[in-house]
């Protein structure tokens, strides 16, 4: 595609670097802003260039925030003992909307996966077992994609906290509300099965 | 879906105010930013502003452009005795990439629709027949699309252009390559049955 100018083409160029936007979706956004304000492109840079620069990460469980500690660390409402250990800050909002969990997170910064070079190391596992020793955590809840990967960064944290008196559980798997029986997949479908519940905990 | 970090929530809206770009996509967007070096977002940033206030518009077809005149005004070896007209700088660059086209363009900026308050006052119809009357021209093509609008805005402008010794064409609807006969509107594919071709044109 020729473009006529090569400020277009730089601009088409930027906003075709981010995941999931080509070059044709990328022009029409560049003509979009092109049509605002001069103002309008102004606060659009401005503001992702601070938030890049100015965001932080919790030191306490590595979730985005607006300074040293995040507002789920500092919000002395939530249970400090039951940490929720998620792969990224996603999962955290995901989990947050649900509005069903009251405890802090962990965002380990990705999974253990040997094939894409991502290492017990490059994530936030050590600091996980400081906390889990320090603030005398009981709960550990997995909350990782069940994949072979979430299964490996499972059993690795899990070795890490022998001999330290924590319950480790992993969120429900089954079949989804609205989900159907027979387009389930056989291990999900094995698997609620055999985890089966009593019937008045979906009642009360 | 609440975020962590106001910083965030920023970045995330000024993404979500782009046309086709929900909440979940532009935080899908920001989080990918902010994996990357501070540098790419500067450039990101700067780039969009300097394409912002930098950008300009040929005087002659307002097409998009980096100086006065626009590369195609520009080109000497481009047929300067006929103007294809078009809506807008998308249709510019959708002909220009079919190698088929050898005249220069003129970009209306719209099109007459008294329904969403456009008039020909807004668009550059006045431009357009200066240039018809100064340049000399000899060929009007018509690139709009087939609407009740399109065919108004054709109908002003032919009118402003009576006396004027200027063939006025437009662009051939027909079945599209790779249509299917069946599937085609009543419209198009009686269109394209009265204006039928010698086939020798396709042989050629």
């Amino acid at each position: 595609m020729q473009l006529p100018s090569s400020l277009l083409e730089n601009a088409v160029a930027e906003f075709a670097k981010l995941p999931g936007i080509g070059k044709k979706t990328a022009l029409r956004l560049v003509l979009h802003l092109l049509k605002q304000d001069i103002a309008v492109t102004d606060q659009f840079g401005e503001t992702l260039q601070k938030m890049r620069r100015e965001i932080q990460f919790c030191q306490r469980c590595h979730n985005i925030s607006d300074g040293k500690i995040c507002s789920i660390c500092a919000n002395s409402s939530r249970q400090k003992d039951t940490i929720c250990v998620v792969e990224n800050i996603r999962d955290v909002i995901a989990i947050e909307n649900t509005q069903q969990y009251n405890g802090t997170y962990h965002v380990l910064g990705g999974i253990i996966s040997p094939l894409d070079g991502i290492g017990p190391e490059q994530l936030t596992i050590d600091s996980l077992v400081d906390r889990v020793k320090d603030d005398k955590v009981t709960e550990l809840v997995f909350a990782l994609n069940p994949t072979i990967q979430g299964d490996t960064t499972i059993y690795y944290i899990q070795k890490k906290l022998t001999n330290i008196p924590c319950k480790i559980t992993t969120i429900a798997r089954g079949i989804a509300f609205g989900g159907e029986l027979e387009y389930a997949d056989e291990m999900t479908l094995g698997k609620s099965i055999s985890n089966r519940q009593p019937i008045h905990q979906y009642i009360k």
